[in-house]
């Protein structure tokens, strides 16, 4: 059960936690814009809803089935739009697709200004790269750290692109909300609790990407755990599950997409990069993202692949990146959805 | 190591043959219009493929790493157009797309023949429907058999439309095709080789389902049993893989589609509606298989899902399916490849 | 809802079937061992238990409530036992442990014969080997066919062991009858119903194998086909199902041992061989099975691994075979369950 | 190539860092109980191995070939023992085998003393107990936080059990060491790279469980980010992979032990608890580990599983335990590898 309150004065909250304590039901308070909501677990059979619709403070009381209660769309039926940095073309899940693009790794200002100035040529209106690079071995590049956010911080401004990086320690939050517009929780890092409530905190939108063994619901738990600290602005991101097929490198699992829509008023965007790991098919994967509904891409993009630092079999060249982005063009209007430019 | 003889006499396959045992590579010979394949496995690195070539009959030689050979790209660098019927519309790897529909199982002649209606005014250029179900359990309903089969014909000679249905076992696929004109192997048979190599004799198209645990490859090497056993005019057809997300009954796993595409020269076509299990996801992952370069669909369509005696959940009503067919004209349209009617 | 029928007349079972049908059950009849038994599906919420146990002929009624009747602990609490060729030795589900061994594939008499007193003289009381073989690739050798049936009759003949080896096809099922004590159906094969079918009515024990991606729902589901024909002796076999992790050919999922055990009255042993694809890890794991309650082993040895035609990474030597038989000797004794020799 | 320094000046090791740098192999130095250790990698065939065992300083060379080094068993052979606490019965990867029991979360004094007690009297020589829950809700019981690791500690003391405890937070790992004796890292966080470098720092025995689609090769490699930050006491812990068999929570992957011992020098322990997700199958399952070579056990035990507060169903009473260490105990010994108690 949701209490949703308006502007609740402290007394009235506290007689409404009251009362469910008196249900035996577990409490869960948020505050989020003015509004309070009061999530309530437990044995519903013995207590009315009704009887909470009448107390002071009470705006509505919603009953979730769902074990995702704020990231459902039984909490919110209308699709949440995230606009980064207020832009209306940097904006995800209202009625034209946004295409996020870039490098894996930061690697120096050239690659990432190169990069820059030709994904906004071809229409990307989001750029991305990774400052802190988790990786498998340690051994390989771990990505430039505080140096590759400067040097992001220095293209952005000197693109005019919102940029996305991803942040892997609780402990840099507040360094990054300083350089980047959007933080990225990386698939590896989407059951860091730990991490996830400090992103909350931060006040910033969050790319939340798929676990590459996460269920949908338990993805959706994890925006859970975003939107229960506070932040509703979130995007998730589907980018290949591991199955038993080898070809691929992860099996990009689009049917995620149609799923999560109906299950949630979240946007979401695919990355076809990661979810199949290599160039050659990141064109048609992206055009099928779009076909079955989702809300924008983010696609690696580099300028010289044979030459990064990491992913560069996934990369798309900015020649093969700006022919793509002209089929999607005109995949997207056929489909009444045009992509942002 | 491929060999291709034109129109060889006896003697001169022999020769190759024995020359080949000679340098100790197993062999393996397939007759197909005309021309006779000869395939060498073995430790290549002895014999000369130059010497080959000059032998009398010989056409030419080719090298083919992949382990499937006849099914392969670099057995042949041209799409596979398969014509069911000698029919332009129902035909599949060429210029156009073709869509299969219809009931899962036969359950009366009213119920197939207002579904063959029904999809062929939608614009569906092929008929399915199963005689021969295969049922996980015993006690549930097997499909009409002969009866089916006898319904099936008089629905194809009424609506006037290509039909395709599942044979399961090879002592019946003589009776088979008498009534049909494709003959489908199922998912749960595509590694059942012994009967592949009774329909590959069968001189009919077959559309080969791929299992739903079945790499890309193990798919590919069922289709070189067919190709080895004779047939030619094979139609893959993707329709779900088991993995671990459960919310969707399988993952319907879009990535093969590319894959395929550059591995072999055969068309493929995608299930949507095995590949998840729910009507609601038929419309967007359609659209998506389309979009990635799928060359065809096969959905299913029930006139009242709700009383099928299997597989309701997943078809599609009538007014859904034309309502689809609408939209994936647009889209087929806007991609250069429209649909077939 | 199972109701069993003790002797009853022809006359007493269509009264059952009547009034199963004037309740709108589906029914299903299967006559074994002098009892016939009826098993009635849909829904019983309207149809009294009692009513039927009252009826002439009728001995007792079941609500089974798995999809699995037959097969099911509620149907049969004690644990079935299937004594080969009425051997106390080759007996599977009983108070000791029986293990099978053997090549892969039959490749010759001397072969077959130096395996089969190397494993009998080790302990093993059954022997396996394989005349026909279903291989991924057309191009592969597929075993010797019926001459192997002879080789295989030969040699247990000359060395008295009871031998099991895999039927492909339902047309050699009278045939390989003629030769073997026990029928195998192969893991891809599992959900081959026709095959089932046909083997169920032989008479003869069954080991039925379960589907390297087949849920043990499924595998049950499969051993009722087999049951619902009429064939009550069914040994099943765990060995190794699909998962991601690539380090070992299958996972051998040993979890499924007790679970099996628990859920059906069934035998179930383990084939570490195929479960791990290395001989490295058949000692660890079939002494693992052993340790977790299953009821035997059946183990891939060859004379000579590194030139056997199939399977020869995964086969022990007899030398390791004689080792390792001894060490389960000791296991088993201390798990109070000794090994049959 | 790994180099291994005998207490090395600090020139010597820069001498051979040049070095490694002028053959363009990148570089990675680690110090270790007096040893430096220089990781070396890149293209190694113009580089003479020979060369660095000449160099002053310089102890051996190892080529080691895969991507786990410190770890492998290519670079250490002999077993790696690890005494927590200096303790000779709570020592993993000697010649006797140790069990952890305890609780999933500790709850208050009463259960976790109770709980001590019972384990301890059974045999267990170490106790476990979570203070810090990763919950896959925001909504459900997190743990006792510090509260929780001040009864830790006092149960601790009052029975004389080292304890092991999971730690989530990279910010609390100073906390944490004033408490417990071995820290575990938790399956969602294996590659929690940022956990993995402080934990790594804590010099302190870490207990590294499998994440749930962590690949062999991908557990020795988080190992291998411990062992590369100086923590050369690694317990590595397998706890059950996701599959597509859901009768079990997850499926307990045995096969992982043998392949860990023949890969690693590490010890590797085995949680039948959560590798099952019941407690039906916690006993089979660790039987199972200890006939396949686990060097250990961590079970879950709980005074009253119906009340625990997480994970009850998978916990074995007081009782259920005390029989199983019962047939451990005779089982272990049959095998020449008793339990500690």
């Amino acid at each position: 059960m949701i209490i949703v309150m308006n502007a609740p004065t402290p007394d009235q909250v506290n007689r409404v936690l009251n009362k469910l304590k008196q249900h035996n039901l577990a409490t869960y308070c948020i505050s989020s814009g003015g509004n309070t909501i009061v999530t309530a677990k437990g044995d519903l059979s013995a207590c009315n809803p009704e009887l909470y619709e009448r107390m002071p403070g009470v705006d509505r009381v919603l009953i979730v089935k769902s074990p995702f209660k704020l990231a459902s769309r039984e909490f919110q039926a209308d699709d949440t739009v995230v606009a980064v940095a207020n832009s209306t073309v940097s904006s995800f899940g209202g009625s034209r697709l946004s295409v996020i693009a870039g490098p894996c790794a930061i690697e120096s200002y050239e690659q990432l200004y190169e990069s820059a100035v030709g994904v906004k040529t071809a229409g990307a209106t989001m750029l991305r790269g990774g400052a802190y690079k988790p990786r498998t071995s340690p051994y390989t590049f771990q990505g430039l750290a505080k140096n590759g956010l400067e040097i992001l911080k220095a293209v952005k401004d000197a693109v005019k692109l919102p940029v996305v990086s991803e942040v892997t320690d609780p402990r840099n939050v507040d360094l990054m909300v300083q350089y980047v517009d959007v933080l990225q929780i990386g698939a590896r890092n989407m059951q860091n609790f730990i991490l996830l409530q400090e992103v909350a905190m931060a006040n910033k939108p969050v790319l939340l990407k798929r676990g590459n063994s996460a269920t949908i619901e338990e993805w959706l738990m994890a925006a859970e755990y975003l939107m229960a600290g506070g932040c509703s602005q979130v995007i998730l991101c589907e980018r290949g599950i591991r199955t038993f097929e080898n070809y691929t490198r992860n099996t990009l699992d689009l049917n995620a997409v149609p799923v999560v829509k109906h299950l949630s008023h979240l946007p979401v965007i695919v990355d076809p990069s990661h979810g199949t790991g290599s160039w050659r098919w990141v064109g048609p994967m992206a055009k099928a993202a779009i076909a079955c509904g989702a809300d924008g891409l983010i696609i690696e993009v580099h300028p010289c692949p044979e030459e990064a630092l990491s992913d560069g079999p996934q990369s798309l060249t900015l020649n093969n990146f700006t022919q793509l982005m002209d089929e999607l063009r005109i995949l997207s209007a056929a489909l009444g959805r045009p992509v942002n430019t």
